[in-house]
This record gives C-alpha cells, sequence and structure tokens, in this order.
C-alpha cells in the first residue's frame, strides 16, 4: 500500500474521486468577502491562479495576476498607488486593466509589461470571479442573487467568514450536500438528534442537486441560539432543510422554521449561500453568508458557534485528504443510500469539467 | 552529488543498504506495549499500514485497519462503543473481526462494508501483531516468550518506553547488534570505558546474530544506577553482555552481572528484548521492555536516563538517514572487523525477504 | 499552470533563468568568514557538498566532506581531536587532509576510510574554497584580493555577516548588479531617492560587468550613518557608485564620496566584496565584509542597518524562487533597458558553465 502520484491515475479516474477532481475554469466562483478587498492589498490562490485583489479610488474591486511580469516579484508585496498597484522591487506601476502604465528607470514601455486582469462581479457581500478566458466571459453562467437572498427586500445579509480547508472542493461539496453527519459530527449543534434517520426527497433538476427534509424536533439550546429561533426553550419546532448544490461553485443551504404553537408567527427563514472555491492542490475555500428574514442581530455567539462547527468537518476533510493522498486515488469508497445524491452531484461536477474540456480543448485554457 | 528517488534503485540493491530495508509482511511484530492499548482509540502506522487500536469490553485488544470504508476518514478520529469502534463522520459501528454492524441512515448493511483485522497476541507488557495475510498467519514465527524473559518465574517485568525514531528499521536493529559504539556514543553512561575494544564472540546460528563480550569493569555511578548493580562505589563487577538479534523483529540485550568479592550473591541478570518494528517510510518504532532476575523496583531515574540513552542513538540514526536519502542509497559505506555482525544480520533480513518474495509472488501481499 | 519538476527544462533551458542556474565547480567561492572557522565544527552546504571546517591546533583552516565514509554519520556531530575530528558515533579520527588516523576496535586502518578534503585560502577575514577536483586546483582563479579592498594598506576591513538566502546564486550576483531597485525596496537606506532614474555607464570586459553610476545627493540620515560619511547634515555629496560583478563568486560594490564644499578632505571610499556562494538546492549564501579607507570605527546602527537591508533583499527573492518553482522555469521575463546588464552578466555565468562542461565532460565532477 504505497502512495501514488497523481501522474498514475488517468484524467477520466479524476472525475471519480472526489480528492483529485478537477475544477472548469470557464466559470464564476466566490472570490472574497467584499469586507475583505480594500485599499490595501490582498492575496489569495483560486484555480492554482494567485491573485491580488486592491480597489480603486472609486472604490471599484480589482483582481490582477500576482506576479509583475518584469522579474517575477508577486505584485501583492507592493502598494496600492491611486487606480493601480506599484511592484515592491523596482516601482514598475500597472493598471486597474493590467497594462504597465509607469517604469521608474524609462519612459517608453513595452507593450508585454501587462499582466491578467480578472473580471469581477460584487453583490450582497461577495466578490465573484471569473476564471475563464476574458473574452469568454458569459455573465448568464452567474447565479440567480435573489435564489441566494443575497438581493432580497426585507432579508438581512451578515458576511460570516471564510475557511481555507485542505481538501479538493468536490470533497467540500460532497460534506455540505451530506447532511446525515450532521447528528454525529457536530453533535447537539445544529440538530436535536434525529436528522441522520430523518426520510428526505432529493431531486436532480437544473443541473443541480437538491435534498430536502421535513422535521419536528425540540431544539437543543445551542441550535436555538445559532438560528436566532423564538423558541430557546423545550418547545418543538417545524424545521425544512433544503440543501441546493450547484455545480461547479455553491451550496446553498435553506432553513425554514414555523413554530406549531404559534401557527400565525412568519416563517423564520435563514439562506447560507456557501460559496465553494478551489484553491492551490488540495486545497480550497468555503466562504460563508447568512440571510435571514428577520432584522434582528445575529446572537453575539452564533459566528464562532459556526466556525467551530465548519472546523470540526475541515478536521475529518483534511484527513481524508491526507489518507487518500498517501494511500492512492485507487482506493475504493463504499457508498450507502444516503449518498446517492453526493454521488450524482460527482457525476454533475464531472460532466461539467468534461463538457469544458471538449469545447476548449483547441484552445488554450490560460491567457498570458 | 544529486538525490535520488527510490525509484532509481533496484529491489536487489536495496537489499544491502540499511536505510532502505523492505519489512517482511508474513511476520509478526511487536505493535504496542500492552499500556498503550484501551477504551480509547490508538492509532500507529506499522509496515505502512495505519492500524487502529482499542479493547473490547472483556479487555480483550483489538487492531483494525484505520480508515473507514465508506468515505476513508480514519477509524481512530472515532469512539469505542461497546466491543467495536464508531466512526466519527457518519456514526458507522465497526465490530472486532472489522465487520460493519450499524449504519444509522439505513438497516440493511452491504457486506463490502468491513475492515481488514489484525490477529494481536498480546503476552509479558508486549501485543504482537500479524502483518500478513490472515490465512497465512503462522504462531510459530512468535519468538520464544520464555527466552525474551516475558514469561519467566520470579522475573519482574517492566515495560519502559517506545520511542519513535526516524529511519529505517534495518539501521536501527544495526545499531543494536553494534556495541562498539557505546564508548564513544554514550560516554559513561552504560559501560566503564572500553567496550569499544573489548573483544567479542560472535554466533551465526538458527537465524540469528549472536555477540557476547566478557569484561571486568568498574561500573560508573550512572552505570551502576541504570542497571541497578549492588555496586554503586568503585569495586568491579565481572559482566556478561549478550546481544540476540532476530530478524525481522527483535533484538535481545542481556547483561549478566556477577560480584567478584562477592562470590555468593546470586547472578544479577536483565534482559532486555527491544521490538524493533518498521512504521512509515524511513521510520521505526523501538519498544523497550525490561525483565530483571530481582524483583526490586528501578531506581526512579533509570529510565529517563536509558531514555536519554535510546535519544542519542535517535539523532545519529536520523542525521545518517536524511543524509542516505539526500545523497544517494548506492553511497559505499567502509567497513571494519567490527561490523562483521551488522553486515551478517543485513544478509539474513535480506534473505528473509527475498524468501518471502518469492515465495507469496503470484499472491496478493495484503488482503482488502 | 502547473507546477514543473526540475527534469522537464533542458540544459540548455537551465542557463537562461536565473532561478536554476548551475554553478561551475573548478572554481573559488567564499566558503565562511575568518572568524567562524574555530576549534569547534562549524557545518555548511556549499554547491551542493556538506562541508565540516575546523582549525588544527596552530590555527590553520580545514575543510573536510562532512560524512564519515564508515557508517554515513556527520563528522560535524563530532569533535576536534588535535588536529583532526573524532566521529561521534564509533571515534574513528580523520587528520586534516582527511585520511583515517585512529580506529578504536581494531590496529591496522583501510587505506578507503578517507574523506574528501578540500584547498582553503584563508585572507583578510574570508575563507575561499576550492570546489573542483584538488588535482586541477588553479589558484590564479583566487581573485585579485588588493582590488578587493581586503589586502589594501591604510584600509580597515570589518567582516560583517553571512546571509543566507532561499534563491539561486545567480538571482542574488542579478539583484546586486541591479542598482535601480534601490530607490523602491531600500526606500532612504541607502540612497537619496534618485538611484533608480540615475544615469549610468556599463562596461563588459574581462569576463566581468561593471555598473557605475556618478550621482550628487542630499544623503538621508541613515544613510549617512551607514556610510559613515561626514555630512550627517543635509550639505550635498558626490557619489560614485560602482558594481563590479565577477563570475561565479564577486560582487564588489565600490562607494566613492567626495564633498563639494571640502574639496580638501580625502575621497570616502567603502569597498564591499560580497562572496556569493551557492548552496543547496535554491539556496546561497552572502558574505559580507567592509574595506574603508578611514580608520574609525564603523557606528553602532550600521552592521544591524546592512543586515536588515539585504533581509529585505531576502524577502523578495525567496518570494520569487518559490514562484519559479512553482509556476515553472520556462515563465517569461520582460526586461527592461536597465536590466542590460544583469542579462549580460547572466550570458557570462552561462558560458563559464558551458566552457566547464565541455572541458570535464569525459572525467567525473567529483572525487571520492
Amino acid at each position: 500500500m504505497s502512495a501514488r502520484t497523481d501522474s498514475t491515475i488517468t484524467k477520466e479516474q479524476m472525475l471519480t474521486c472526489p480528492g483529485v477532481m478537477p475544477a472548469p475554469r470557464n466559470q464564476w466562483y466566490v472570490a472574497a468577502l467584499s469586507s475583505e478587498v480594500s485599499r490595501k492589498v490582498m492575496t489569495r490562490q483560486i484555480l492554482d491562479d494567485h491573485v491580488v485583489f486592491f480597489r480603486t479610488e472609486d472604490g471599484t474591486a480589482v483582481a490582477l495576476a500576482d506576479r509583475c511580469p518584469h522579474r517575477g516579484v508577486p505584485l501583492s508585496m507592493g502598494t496600492v498607488q491611486g487606480n493601480g498597484i506599484r511592484c515592491a522591487y523596482h516601482g514598475f506601476e500597472f493598471g486597474k486593466a493590467g497594462i504597465c502604465t509607469h517604469i521608474p528607470s524609462q519612459t517608453t514601455i513595452v507593450d508585454q509589461l501587462a499582466v491578467r486582469s480578472y473580471p469581477l462581479f460584487e453583490v450582497g457581500s461577495y466578490i465573484w470571479i471569473w476564471m475563464g478566458l476574458p473574452a469568454e466571459r458569459d455573465d448568464s453562467l452567474l447565479p440567480d442573487m435573489y435564489a441566494l437572498g443575497l438581493t432580497r427586500p426585507g432579508y438581512k445579509v451578515t458576511p460570516l467568514f471564510v475557511m481555507e480547508i485542505g481538501c479538493n472542493f468536490q470533497m467540500l461539496h460532497e460534506n455540505l450536500l451530506d447532511t446525515s453527519h450532521i447528528t454525529f459530527l457536530h453533535p447537539g449543534m445544529i440538530d436535536g438528534g434525529n436528522m441522520a434517520k430523518a426520510s428526505f426527497n432529493t431531486s436532480y433538476k437544473n443541473g443541480r442537486v437538491t435534498i430536502s427534509r421535513d422535521v419536528t424536533e425540540t431544539p437543543t439550546a445551542m441550535m436555538a441560539r445559532t438560528f436566532h429561533l423564538k423558541h430557546a426553550d423545550n418547545r418543538p419546532v417545524k424545521r425544512t432543510l433544503v440543501t441546493d448544490a450547484i455545480p461547479p461553485h455553491l451550496s446553498v443551504i435553506t432553513n425554514i422554521f414555523t413554530y406549531p404553537d404559534e401557527p400565525d408567527a412568519p416563517e423564520h427563514i435563514l439562506i447560507n449561500p456557501q460559496g465553494v472555491t478551489p484553491s492551490g492542490k488540495n486545497r480550497c475555500f468555503n466562504f460563508m453568508v447568512v440571510s435571514s428574514s428577520y432584522q434582528d442581530e445575529q446572537p453575539p455567539d452564533a459566528i464562532p458557534h459556526i466556525q467551530k462547527l465548519v472546523e470540526q468537518d475541515k478536521v475529518v476533510l483534511e484527513a481524508v485528504q491526507r489518507r487518500f493522498d498517501e494511500e492512492g486515488w485507487d482506493l475504493p469508497e463504499i457508498s450507502v443510500r444516503a449518498d446517492a445524491a453526493a454521488l450524482n452531484f460527482r457525476k454533475k461536477m464531472a460532466a461539467l469539467v468534461e463538457e469544458e474540456r471538449r469545447r476548449l480543448a483547441p484552445k488554450a485554457l490560460q491567457s498570458a
């Protein structure tokens, strides 16, 4: 049982294992929370590319390849100057389109002195990035922001945090879609103890996977605080939990609570559109924003509580990734019925990758 | 002088270099001290396999492959439940034979949901593990526990510690067999200063290598305490030091002290059957138990003293392993006469590996 | 944009990229400051070789291969004994020529028990090492020590420090030759703010590259202290800055200051012959000594200030090396006019490597 390297598995095998799933490039992904991008440079690796982010004087977010074309210094070691960025090493400056605008030691500027500029789209606490060829930018591939709860009147959007996890992004997707683990990995934290056994409906429409469960449960104290429920005592609530997995970039988790003993109380809705974004090899980001149908502030301990929850997932996901890395991608998984949704999602992701491969085969996937 | 990878040396070359010696699998190895295995899970890598250990309700030690067959999570992240173990991720449970006994989300259990179970044998502070195919288990390959001092009436067995060392197990074996280094690497700690020069007898019988030395020496204070000698002052003792190297798993070091000025005092015997067990790549374990012919407690500083001693070996062995890893396995060693025993042992180990290769060639070495 | 390994680039491509430049072996390099070598062992990796340094009883510096030929233990784990070194493991001793002189367990010594001895040359705070075959030692390849300021009457030589930098030595050479970065990477530290724009003369004579700039500038307070200028106030100084890059081992930086308002004051000269020495893969050493035309002590904060300066370079150079390592050696650099000198120096270094390859092709590059 010896370690095997990537090169020993074929492209076809990669599409069947969540630890080595490739990411389609001609797509939008969540790149950052709005609050992370400012007049100070910020760098992040997305789909293996190092990308530097900053805002221009009018607040527009900019994303450039994080590599000065002159001598290869990360531009993120430099500083924002006006609407552009200055390299720390020799002071070359680049504008928001990535074109060099200033060389201290000479007045003429060669055309090749330019870096790739990535299209961005900012709405409702999220900044989305287009990772494909700029010429192939397709805004119709952006998700429906209303459905995500990010542009819904009367809803309050609270950006929570970004978690970097040391596993392939497909593994995070499958973790989010698989609600049967909640009862065991997060005992008492976000369910009343019966989620693993609850019946569920699955649908596979419109290129996405949707699972929903209807349960009546008695919230634990922690669960009541996390979801900001009216009932912090022992009275049962009716809960509809819907997970909507949208390849390649989102897992939208919606919780709808109603109160059997207060039939006139409004539905209590939380939409949690989680961005799932590949980073470098075997790493991904989990972006976390919550949109709620009520205007109250989140209880002060809800955010650290959710962070702790994601950290529990992170520990398990990273352990699995390390083991597969060490013992080989061809080790089998034995699935059960509750895995059907995740396996179907895996096929949908693989199909997206395959479709892009066929379509882009004769072209370069990356611009200079 | 550049680094070379494993793939550049042949299987034949590996058998001549102590830094890359393969381990025969159809053998028993020490896996743990008895005190290490309890109702809490413990994990350890042995011959590259990740193995999880725990005890059932009646105290029986169990060893299973440390990988849930469902999604690859290490079972050692879970908890002991009754006579089995529960996976931390989805709550699947596995009994002591490795068969899945419970899936929270469904009532039927598929046959493939099972993990390898490793045969164990526990006696005298040691738990032995059979790393070969379970069907080929051969109890006649267990060592003679009486000879090891582990089942000898009137002897007191004291488990000392386990040391993980970053070198191939063959290098540790050769270190233990090579008593000429004691005087230099461990000055004043376990000899009177003349061991490197002492004459010795070597025998190569019964597939093992035995070296013995008879010396009369004046113990240092530390040496007297470590061996719990009657004489802590400057009076000489007669010492017989026997090292019995038994491939692939043991180095038994026996010290017999007698007192020239007290001819009627009983022989003072310490048997130290050191388990030498391969772990992951370039790592091994040194298991340390001492069996003494007297019933007194060890002096309180004896154990940390022996630990310090093994740490001195560890530093040197890891430095040599790192250098060979970096500079190439084909760098020569220049041997002297005192190395004859270690070189002979190396041939015996290589022969064991070769014999197993020939015998098992057509079969798989590992079960599912 | 995936990581590529060394093996995917040809030897010819390596000569065009500063991150993977090979080092010619039949050359002298600075190995240590005189103060670093004593009666205690010191180890350092030079051109991939691990070398152990010590002094004999009469103070002569000795350099031996840092690997006991017996079992591969680094000799630097041992101790100096008389004029030789004793291995920590079995007490074997080796004299300054690398020949084994003592084996504790036997009286005869086999001829093969010897380690390589490296020729050294010590003058003016520097110890130089010959890395080629000892038989090909060529003292005419040593630099002119007078020109370096190391043997100049009336000059004061102050050894400063050694900095290990995680980049190929060629990248450090190009950094030292490229004075247009001073204004940006070291703002206010060693120039008055206009060096990047200053005009310069370049010459490519005698196998070396020389750049000189004449500027009149108003020193910053820090610059005045670092160069120990007469003028610590706002009066301008005339400065000639000459960088003399000598492949493969030196970058000599000379600063000559004169004072327009004190025409009779003597020239204020600092010569800074920086040793640039390859270490292990993607690592090099920057040796720093300063020779000054005046006898005053350096101001106490000058040395930490210069150290901080080199650390700023180190951060940038290591970032570039890491990115090239990750993203591939074949990523282009886009050069500007100010890079002409560095690019010319790169060709000179490549020519040295090529010339040695052709000349030594049929011989082994390393002795046993």
